[in-house]
């Protein structure tokens, strides 16, 4: 049972489950529900377990119905849709559609160790979301199982469809809380061309935000990725590829642009980058050199692990505010003699700022369990989120209702009621 | 009050309202809807009154609220969004952004005659959605007045927020009977490059829908539509632009790739319509030539208007369905002795069926009115949808429960009885 007590949030509050059930099929995830829900039994969802914010982290006496036996996949390369089980890996995905010279873009870091159905359930975002958008731009139709163990299909192959409320949108992101995702429909479009990629480092945090601001002013770079000083170290320390570790931040930056075209944006990003002050700027359009650094910032979040244990944040802020945040969490860090490593998907405004602490050292634990709330409340302050793309799972609870307002919880909680009116499904995730 | 009767559907059943509303404010529609709520009265939402579905049409007694009074924007190039009143036309967003080098891409045909507030209330598409998506994809927040008469805020400026569930999503294509929607945040992109045009000919309807699949199958145009022969001659009598008015098909595509590229691609695409038997393919760099044929195809509704009454569809199908479904409404026109007139969004696999009759003759009325469910009834045959963009609005709400089916119906009345137990918001419309 251990083993799917946790996700990589590895939520110390983590409960003991009755039991795992490992679906092969909807019918499987219909009885576990129908069980579960004649005794009164809570039911959490897990897809991969790399979630970030404790949504599929046990609760004690649940069912945790897990889908990593689910994971067929048929593409369609006409209607340019895959039907795709909820188990697969989101890695696994985009190498199907390849093979038909497609490309399913939604491309979160853990994209290896992920699966689709927890990309769905949070709406995941990633690298390329900045130009392509996140999970829900790309999801067409769903089955899936409802809190009394029916099933329903949603949506379906169609490239356009308005019939009736747009309730494939409202589960993704549901966090398992409205449902449980057993079968997707994914929209994929033609193969992304090779990109182009830019490397620049900056003496100061302003600098390099501001250089991201006068970036999407005016282009659509298809990735643009923000690291700070200590995150750049840590991965230095790994990666021994030769960063600058003297530089306050990074970006990596991408132009997916054809030929030609890509490398006369990244000339125009690398007059941008050094017109806000870059110490080095760099670019390339071979694909394999572009590629480490962009493994590099992939890295980043396990880099920084090594380091000590995380308390992995995710708010996101109003493009013009994240001057003010990348600042703000320094000055947090520095105020609670903490390292807090920063990285961003900074064309979207959201951070990943990682509190790093020691378990063992009780005074820095709380130190660092206040920052976390510190982070949240500043995005909140500078009108922004307190999750961009991890979900609010059970970690983030305790901000969102501040965040939500009394209204939209009322709202949220009568559609939940409407539709799981016994609450069981993942109680105490999402909101 | 009868300016506020009836939308572009022009529904004979619509009734006589109470009174209308033509707020200026929020706090206006709150008033009107607070009213309402106390008395028992229905509401119907009324944008710029375009829509071709009867979702704005009046039923007896009701309120209506006009939100035409409402047409303010405030755009910030930084974050790179507007803040917009639900009664401005889609047209002068597009021209507001357009003053910061932005662009807005939803376009519907009507989008000089069509409110964002109609727009978002119908997730309303166009032709550019086929590479740029439909308007959900645009909205990142919204002010809603609820049932009650209170007002929420849902999302924001903020690129990416997964905090609790997607209800900004849900809002979206709820047609008026969730909300009204008193205050939209749109996410909006650096301008669109000039686009290279491309026009062919076709002798047989297959030979175009053919076409179309060999283009999606590995191109992303701007542009993808099509129009049949009756379409062609009443475009063609409008305009006298020397259309070819024996062609059985015409497909009007564009590419905004980057300079070079677009040509290029204009290329690819002329020798995918020759080895699909074009009779005739033209290409030009020149963006007011190309802008010409554009305008015709949006004129297509108007002109084919001028022939007779219309029965607009809607109905959209998986995208290899395309030929089938184009072929099956020839069939139903012939076995009917009526026009039908078809235009097509086919990059989406949307098309737009134009049912030609005069009201004035019963037994010809009676049979367009039987081939307007024959139609929807063959596109759900080959698993398409009864409403690509346009909405279910009155009109098409026969057909609904057989699209979705019981279970999702279900679902779906589960939510609007949470959100407005009532019943008072657009009753008779959306499902
Ligand atoms: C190193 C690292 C980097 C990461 N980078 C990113 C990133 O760039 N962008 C990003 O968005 N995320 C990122 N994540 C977070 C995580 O990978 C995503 O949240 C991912 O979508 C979770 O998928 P999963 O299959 O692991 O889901 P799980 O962790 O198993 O579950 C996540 C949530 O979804 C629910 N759920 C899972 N499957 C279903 C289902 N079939 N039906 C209903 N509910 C379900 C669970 O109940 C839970 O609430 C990263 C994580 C790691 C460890
Ligand atoms: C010639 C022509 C071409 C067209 N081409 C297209 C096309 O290419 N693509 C496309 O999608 N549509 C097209 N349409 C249809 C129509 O323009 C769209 O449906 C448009 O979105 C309607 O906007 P409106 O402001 O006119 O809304 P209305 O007709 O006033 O209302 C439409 C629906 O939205 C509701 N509504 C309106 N405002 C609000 C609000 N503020 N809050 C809540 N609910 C509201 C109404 O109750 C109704 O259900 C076309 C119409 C015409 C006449």
């Amino acid at each position: 049972m251990d083993k799917y007590r946790r996700d990589r949030a590895d939520d110390p509050g983590a409960g003991v489950p009755l039991a795992v059930v490992r679906a092969r099929s909807t019918a499987d995830v219909q009885a576990a529900v129908r069980f579960a829900a004649a005794h009164a039994v809570p039911v959490v969802p897990r897809g991969a377990g790399s979630g970030l914010s404790g949504g599929a982290s046990a609760v004690d006496g649940c069912l945790v119905v897990s889908t990593e036996r689910m994971a067929d996949i048929e593409v369609d390369p006409v209607t340019r849709t895959a039907v795709v089980q909820p188990g697969l890996m989101n890695a696994q995905v985009k190498a199907a559609a390849a093979e038909h010279d497609l490309w399913y873009p939604p491309d979160p870091s853990s994209y290896e160790i992920c699966s689709i159905g927890g990309n769905v359930a949070t709406n995941a975002g990633g690298l390329c979301c900045v130009k392509y958008g996140v999970t829900t731009d790309y999801v067409l139709g769903m089955t899936v199982v409802l809190a009394d163990g029916s099933a329903v299909t949603l949506g379906g192959p169609r490239l356009k469809d308005v019939a009736g409320l747009s309730l494939t949108k409202l589960f993704v992101g549901s966090e398992g809380t409205l449902g449980i995702v057993t079968e997707v429909v994914l929209r994929l479009i033609p193969r992304q061309r090779p990109p182009a990629t830019l490397v620049a480092t900056f003496a100061t945090l302003d600098d390099a935000t501001d250089t991201v601001l006068a970036i999407t002013r005016q282009l659509r770079p298809s990735m643009l990725e923000f690291m700070d000083g200590p995150t750049i170290n840590a991965v230095e320390d790994l990666t021994k590829m030769g960063l600058d570790r003297t530089a306050a931040a990074m970006l990596v930056i991408q132009s997916d642009e054809p030929a030609g075209h890509a490398t006369a944006e990244c000339e125009l990003i690398a007059k941008l980058c050094s017109e806000h002050s870059a110490t080095e700027v760099f670019h390339t359009d071979d694909p394999d050199e572009g590629e480490a650094f962009v493994v590099a910032r992939r890295s980043a979040i396990p880099a920084v692990e090594r380091t000590g244990t995380l308390l992995l944040e995710d708010v996101g802020v109003p493009l013009p505010q994240l001057g003010a945040l990348v600042d703000g969490i320094a000055a947090i860090a520095a105020d609670r003699d903490l390292t807090i490593a920063v990285i961003a998907h900074a064309g979207d405004g959201n951070t990943h700022p990682l509190i790093v602490f020691d378990p063992g050292d009780a005074d820095m634990t709380e130190r660092a369990q206040t920052a976390y709330g510190e982070v949240m409340d500043l995005a909140l302050r500078l009108g922004g989120t307190i999750t961009g793309e991890h979900g609010v799972g059970r970690l983030k609870r305790p901000w969102l209702a501040d965040y939500l307002g009394p209204d939209v919880l009322a709202l949220t909680h009568k559609i939940k009621d409407a539709l799981d009116p016994q609450g069981i499904l993942n109680p105490g995730a999402g909101y």
